[in-house]
């Protein structure tokens, strides 16, 4: 994987601005760790009002920090002027999430011109103990130029 | 899709309940519109809390709408001991997110003893238009007497 | 669906000529039944050669005819000098693929200048009867004047 | 992923024997190279009678193999009386398919009772360098004694 070559010399800042404007994020508590070029952490604490029926977080709030990881692993290899949307996405729910926090991993799978492949896992702490929750894959799309649709 | 028969009597109080105890519902202003044998609907209103970098509802969001109303539309066909758990989904993100409202509506494809195949689409409405904006395929488990699982 | 536009007068013609050209389709005895705008059927006779470990037709059989469904009935919408190829899809096996018969049927659900988005939906054939078998959700893409890809 | 435990204390035979008993894998070509507990690797020649209109591999063929290579691997960790049949999969196809040859790598994720989660990828082999051209995962279902399914 390190041969993912970013096109942006300030490519953290890129991430970091537009991951600033998701306002989802704040929401929902989630968190920028770390960004490297093609590879993207996030994080988010347990929630109660971010709970399933059963007391887990929702697979669409995991999901939500999962396709922010891989965008944004995606994201940090395109041109300045190049904005990310995703195409579609697979999770995979190995098991329920409860833990006291909650890691999103995006890496990029193969960069492209126009589709990038990015595949990201959750993982849920539960004191210093890791373990996989979910996996997901996902297509994005590099987007140049159109108006209104800012990185 | 008309032979879809629910195992409970009243199965519309039984999916309304569980829906009341996902608390990510409320943060997330996700609504209960309908309940049938196999089908279940969703709406939620446009709300810049929910959003990306580009203005647009974030695709976890709407993805969370997808699968509640995909699991509740495969949860009205259960026993009433038994729960549901999604295994997995994929959403394909057809238009950007935006829209007054959405909807979710989820159609059971095939119940199964152990495993029951869902489909959902999203809906972006601005005025009287309604547009289709994602479509989502869901596998979803019955769990039957695990403790601490309830539906 | 009804408002899907063919960007070929001969599209009809266009889908064959590519058909005829997938070796593979001869190989598994997969036939072309059907072209629409946005609409493509084939057909496969049950065959021993074809089978997985417990006398059904393997998936990957099946999600070949899908695939095949699909990807034209997306490029029957694309212009002449249009290619198509498929970026990814999903497939769910609902029931065993045991049958005289198979159907492959493909429908765009989103047309665009660069992706399409195309659902399909395998059937056994058993006498008279037609039974949903296999469900599957793909994302096509555009090629457009690339050396040594053709229609 | 050096946890996985077969329940099998002979899953090599158990594996070979049922890949002997997938008839498909002969008129493929597809033959099967290795099985560890909980990965099993298959391999594949070049044939024109298995391309589609480009000239390269169909979709469909490289996804029988990764499915196989999946399937496979889920089934090394089963019990002897036990069966594999696949839920659904999710094929990301990254390059074309053109090669001498053909690799299909099946990885379990989580083992399960009932289900297990499975990721598998394609490589293409032009001289002595091997090319990442697809990613896969699904889920797949453990059966235990149901009549004329059998391992």
């Amino acid at each position: 994987m390190n041969t993912l070559q970013p096109k942006s010399a300030d490519y953290d800042k890129k991430v970091r601005d537009s991951f600033a404007r998701q306002t989802v994020m704040q929401t929902l508590g989630i968190e920028l760790e770390s960004v490297d070029a093609g590879a993207v952490v996030l994080s988010m604490a347990f929630d109660t009002a971010l709970t399933q029926q059963h007391g887990f977080i929702h697979a669409g709030v995991i999901t939500t920090g999962l396709d922010s990881a891989a965008g944004y692993a995606a994201h940090s290899l395109m041109a300045d002027d190049a904005a990310v949307l995703t195409v579609e996405f697979k999770t995979s729910l190995l098991s329920p999430a409860r833990g006291d926090r909650f890691l999103f991993k995006g890496q990029v799978i193969k960069p492209g011109r126009s589709l990038t492949f990015v595949e990201a896992r959750a993982y849920a702490l539960v004191g210093s103990d890791e373990k996989l929750i979910a996996t997901f894959s996902a297509t994005m799309m590099t987007i140049v130029g159109r108006g209104g649709v800012q990185g």
